[in-house]
């Protein structure tokens, strides 16, 4: 296999952009990476996207986008496992890439949701039809279960959540594309609205419209195209059950611990090596659980990292300094591309205020329904 | 790159199977590829499937099924690229064996579309949202103007037409997973209802459920899995403009063009060194414009192949031995990989009464939309 590298980015302010279509949202995301990478053609483009369809009526983004980019012709194809639908895209272009398929590939994703009035019942179509949406329960509820099960068993409280949120904040305000670039207090996390108890408004991430997209080639290619490529030393996916009813232990994310086991062996990496992570805080449940499985904190101690600092900026492994999806938004189809655009941002230095000093290695964390699907990279700055 | 090779396929009937959820669909195709090839394991699984979000709300499709394959953990994935789903999802399992990254991969494709009331307006959505499914037509219109100008610009007849759907229908009647095993005539073709003018019902492909499934591995390991492995000398994918009205000539398909050429040119390898193809006879004028777009006939050609009997078993260049989508059914995700099934059987002289005497190279060409996106595959029995 080929070593791969980004050498080029471009996303969307994330949030709801009332004036942008899906396809607008594309080729602005499309057209800033290329024109950051200084280049005029592509191979290939793999697109995340994971419900177009049900949200805009549109599917076969494939050739819609690449036509509407001005390159029809150009191979393309969408790819979805729901939430990870960008970091499902990434890693295709990673194969392609390092198999030889192509040599310039761009990996996309793209979400436009707040034109739909159904959202919450479009995304409940990513868990398991026959066994949970058909019954009516949604994301809300299914992560509530999951804190539930996570406060039983290794006594976290509402405000180990309401801190991963407070964190995620903080950095999203340093953050100009972010949807919510605006700090929060723990009193205004603890005091808004219940959703599913215990999950509160402010434990979720928003609906959100987007696009990010990154530029792949052989890394001994990039140089034609940056003078900062970053390295991709892994890609690891992995699936777990669908059904929470099908777990074992709810509170403990399989399908996000094997894919980082899967992506530490392929860099001969541990998670000690990393100096900072984004990962898939559609809930703040969820960055707890995620940072656990990943190995970054040991199992059930993941809910005091936020509430000790050891998460945040500055911190022992700093977690979602892009705000995350909570702060950041989470246009379902884009958020892998975004994480890995901030970890490009990252590992050449150019992350501004939210920069973690010395970042050279950092991890990013994708995942779809309530964990049925992750996808795990690894990024060197080189 | 590694080469590759197809080791076991499985798929279930097509037709009308109201018994079988989507799931069980996908696990009686897979379980029977598994079977094929003595196999207990699998490294990744890609799954071809168009709009299971429509039209059985549910996204997520990766994890679901290999969930229920009992296989939890196996790195999965959708891909969508409409009805070229399944050519798309046997492409992206090739990188993957290609690459290195996975040895042993399977490539499924999968529609339950009877379960929905709304068929027609969600296969709309793989048009142009914006500027043709939104005004109203669908694709039995979007084919009928392919058709048109095709009658226009080469003196096509409504009876050219016709033997298409007779041909396949004649090849189909000798297989038995076809949704349609039985012959027609030309009457019959030529009385049928007036769908789309020209289109009758008879020159349309049906509304079907069915799944199926192929395993990959690289060539050299194939032994391990089977007396007969086929190996997949090429896989080309190519777009073209989504909307008809953004193109120069909608009588020809630019996407299939590109793509035989990318295929033709990995392979090393002509059109006439082709022994059969599968081509996608969506519509009997599709068919038409394939073989001419893929260098199987002359351009302008296509018209009288079927009628002169070129394009039939026994014929200069069997197309559509399977039935082709006409009678063997098209559940738009399983097409692609149904496609390249029908080569295997060929190939490996498996193919009973449809046997192409001394078949060894055969195409595959899986369409997405009005001809948007196309995939081709070269196949050669070994």
């Amino acid at each position: 296999m080929r070593d791969v590298a980004i050498v080029g980015v471009g996303m969307t302010r994330f949030g709801e952009l009332w004036e942008t279509s899906l396809r607008d949202l594309f080729v602005q995301a499309a057209s800033e990476a290329l024109h950051s990478a200084r280049a005029d053609h592509l191979d290939a483009v793999f697109i995340g996207n994971m419900s177009a369809g049900q949200f805009v009526g549109q599917e076969h983004l494939g050739p819609l986008l690449v036509d509407h980019l001005g390159m029809a012709g150009v191979a393309a194809g969408r790819v979805e496992s729901a939430c990870a639908s960008g970091g499902l895209a990434l890693r295709t272009a990673f194969v392609e890439v390092a198999s030889g398929m192509s040599d310039l590939v761009m990996a996309a994703g793209v979400e436009k949701m707040t034109d739909s009035i159904d959202v919450t019942e479009v995304l409940a179509t990513a868990s398991d039809q026959e066994l949970e949406a058909y019954h009516g329960i949604t994301f809300p509820g299914l992560y509530a279960m999951i804190a539930r099960a996570h406060m039983e068993k290794h006594g976290t409280t509402e405000e180990d959540l309401s801190w991963v949120s407070v964190k995620n904040h903080r950095h999203g305000a340093l953050n100009p594309k972010a949807q919510f670039p605006a700090e929060v207090t723990l009193e205004d996390v603890m005091r808004s609205s219940m959703v599913a108890d215990p999950l509160r408004l402010l434990h979720c991430s928003p609906v959100s419209d987007g696009a990010a997209a990154v530029l792949l080639c052989p890394l001994d290619q990039a140089k034609k195209y940056t003078d900062r490529p970053v390295r991709i030393r892994a890609s690891g996916l992995a699936t777990g059950s669908m059904a929470l009813a099908d777990r074992k232990d709810i509170a403990f994310l399989d399908s996000v611990q094997l894919s980082a086991q899967r992506a530490y062996k392929m860099a001969g990496l541990t998670p000690a090596d990393m100096h900072l992570a984004e990962v898939h805080d559609c809930f703040a449940i969820a960055e707890i659980c995620c940072i656990e499985a990943l190995g970054l904190v040991a199992c059930g101690k993941g809910n005091a990292a936020a509430r000790t600092g050891e998460t945040a900026l500055g911190g022992r492994i700093p977690v979602n300094t892009s705000g995350g999806l909570k702060s950041k938004g989470h246009p379902v189809g884009a958020t892998g591309i975004a994480q890995a655009i901030e970890l490009c941002e990252q590992l050449r230095g150019e992350a501004g205020a939210r920069q973690v000093k010395g970042a050279r290695i950092g991890l990013a964390q994708n995942m779809g329904g309530s964990g049925a699907s992750s996808v795990v990279h690894i990024f060197e700055g080189i």
